[in-house]
């Protein structure tokens, strides 16, 4: 926690710099910092001030400001550039790599972005553009294509007199090497150039067998092949395997963050992209969806209990006990559905082991539901003094449990054999299945036993 | 998806082969997989055929199968160890870094980690239980205690040479500089060695400014520090500032992943380390005590419907509308929650910043009210022909939405200030609320106007 303590130190100084407006003082302190650290007390401030202290380094030192509202997203970011003129934000925009440039262009309202297009330098709008062409969250669209590459006919000492020429080159720890067409054909590291003498040909010291990845790979599949197999930089290939691109491992973090977050929100049903400051209004439209089909759900599951009104109407008590066992259910089925979707996501569960999840999942299900069940009829029974209530009570828990363990298991692993994100819609079909099931049982049992049922005291 | 496929592909040839008892192919074609790729090779297997399938392994290769069962995670890679005799064990971990090595053998029975710690050399299995002194999540945990350095007195040129007789050096894209009594004082990295004349003192080109990690700093500090500043590695340092080992980017992704886990888990109310595969009964015992907690609150909610049998005993259908309002708040609740628990993990969210998202939320949740109480009030009004029934419900719909969204933001961060993690126990707090308001706000507002509601049909 220093960190977070040296930021707030950071950030109140900002605050009452921007108070009695001295600007130069603040100047100074801001460009004292890492941008990942600028990106922290921008996030931190309130609109104005954020707004206010941006200006003030933009006009200053653009990269560092340009650096900073990089690290801090393109959704956070943009909307502190879109209040300047076109010229300045093509100029500032210049500043950064085409990669993350395009990121924050993307992100301008539709007009603003086309005129910055218009005025940076043909060559840098160029690339802008290119990226801007490929799918969003696709490898083309998050790689750096300023790859540095090397050509396989070099030898060694050409391969390092090149190195100390190209000063701007800062990846260096995989040095590809490409044909004369651009064909990626193989990989070094400039460990390896050191061990061996100058006019040995690169082309001995390369690794031919290399991963890439495609333009058009989807970013998650890319930011899983970086994990698993433990890389600092993957290069991008188009379609007839020339090197175009390079993603970086600091990238793939972001995307791996990303995802996490994309699950957890749609597994609480809210929009992948939603974070603490989104608009209220831009939340309210975003989130209204989902709690509408959960409103209708929850009238399916309420005509669910209109089938037994007769039964309430001659024993309220179970009224009292009805959301029990819909409730049990439902948070038995979250923790089921959470383990599955997380394992779907971490490549741990597929077809082939899911049976085994199940019946474990089935297990669990009923031991929750008999040990809790039997609870739950103790404790009915003894304080109302009505030893079938907890009876029915505890054998409804059982059967919602365990329809809450099967269904936790085969909902998203169907909803994603159907193609459909399963962190996304699943626990909108588990929490109806969990109400209705869990009323039908409770209730259906009652009416069962209702002559053995003693009426409400 | 094609990586996937590939891996279903040597899947089946594995099960084909163990099958038909051809060890001798399917060694070669064991042989042939990445590290990784036989990590998800063997969790997709039946634990029979993976025992088999890492016995045949272990024996011809031990170094690679070691390297598979690491990728594979301490939790499901130990078990597959703990068979073997501790001979065995003990000369299968020196194939390995110590620090993957380190968490293998934590994750063994007792005994059997004391036997492997006395039969291995005596510098590694010192090496390793000086990792395991470390506290479990911290920086020294998951270092990797082999650490290249360079001294401060060289030149470039000594440099040079020493990095090139270390063959066994792996890490050399951040090259750490330490003193005569390595005390770390400084970076530099490969490409600055090439761009400089070999008697360049060494001091003069490194960077003495340097971010590094305390042993005793938590890996979750750690990763956001390496994430934040787009670092490869970290350093580590012990309480005199000596370097004693190094974390890599690929360490951290781990970090990042388990941690982003262990919130999705723990918002479901699961344990952080539970995974699709640990056993039932295991995973019986973690679930339960947060049923439990939830069961006790699901009586103290039912208790509030109690206080009102008299008034449902009138109108009977009071029980079917009663859990729509506890579910939608109940639903609510868990998209604020879930924002603002992610957003405190993600640093976007601190006091500073508290009272905006704190407005923010109630106006969604006020919005999501009125808007979902309308059309809840225009349906059970128009199907039971009783307009204020309708009301009542919109109004109680309202007022415990506006509830869920203060809640979700508020308990999250004072469990946190509290210093409880805000994912493990907000919801059990907040659903219980949203109950315990819904009920009381419906049943309370039907009894305050009851003579105004028609009796059911």
């Amino acid at each position: 926690m220093a960190a977070q303590r040296r930021i707030d130190l950071v950030l109140d100084s900002v605050r009452r710099l921007l108070r009695i407006g001295a600007s130069a003082n603040l100047l100074n302190l801001l460009q004292k910092q890492h941008p990942a650290d600028l990106a922290q007390v921008f996030s931190e401030l309130p609109d104005k001030e954020r707004e206010a202290a941006f200006s003030l380094l933009a006009e200053r030192n653009g990269r560092l400001a340009m650096e900073a509202i990089s690290e801090l997203g393109p959704e956070a970011g943009a909307p502190l550039l879109a209040t300047r003129p076109a010229e300045e934000i093509a100029k500032l925009a210049q500043e950064i790599p085409s990669d993350d440039a395009a990121a924050l262009i993307d992100h301008l309202p539709e007009e603003l972005s086309a005129s910055v297009l218009n005025l940076m330098r043909p060559k840098e709008s160029g690339v802008v553009e290119n990226l801007l062409e490929y799918d969003e969250q696709t490898a083309g669209r998050i790689m750096n294509p300023h790859v540095f590459a090397l050509s396989e006919d070099m030898t060694v000492g050409e391969a390092i007199t090149e190195l100390q020429t190209n000063r701007d080159v800062e990846m260096v720890f995989y040095l590809y090497v490409v044909d004369e067409r651009r064909h990626l054909v193989g990989v070094t590291s400039l460990r390896r150039l050191l061990l061996v003498a100058p006019e040995t040909p690169l082309k001995r010291i390369m690794t031919a067998d290399l991963i890439s990845a495609r333009v058009d790979m989807d970013q998650e599949e890319v930011a899983r092949q970086v994990a698993s197999y433990n890389l600092l930089a993957i290069p991008v290939v188009d379609e007839e395997n020339k090197l175009v691109g390079v993603i970086t491992v600091d990238d793939v973090i972001d995307v791996i963050k990303d995802e996490a977050t994309e699950d957890i929100m749609r597994l609480a049903g809210v929009a992948g992209d939603e974070r603490v400051f989104t608009p209220a209004g831009e939340s309210l439209r975003k989130r209204l969806p989902w709690l509408g089909v959960n409103l209708a759900t929850a009238f399916l599951a309420a005509s669910v209990v209109g089938l037994f009104t007769r039964t309430i109407d001659a024993l309220p008590i179970l009224a009292v006990f009805m959301p029990i066992v819909a409730g049990m259910g439902g948070n038995a089925a979250t923790q089921t559905l959470t383990v599955i979707v997380r394992g779907i996501a971490l490549g741990e569960l597929s077809w082939s082991n899911s049976r085994k999840a199940l019946i474990k999942e089935a297990l669990v299900g009923i031991g929750n539901g008999i040990v809790l069940g039997a609870v739950a009829a103790l404790v009915a029974g003894l304080f109302r003094g009505d030893p079938i209530l907890g009876l029915v009570l505890g054998a409804a828990m059982v059967i919602n449990m365990f329809v809450a363990a099967t269904a936790g298991v085969l909902v998203p692993l169907g909803l994603r054999a159907g193609g459909v994100d399963p962190a996304l819609a699943s626990s909108v079909f588990i929490t109806t299945m969990t109400d209705v099931f869990g009323f039908f049982s409770f209730l259906g049992l009652a009416t069962l036993f209702a002559r053995y049922l003693a009426a409400a005291g």
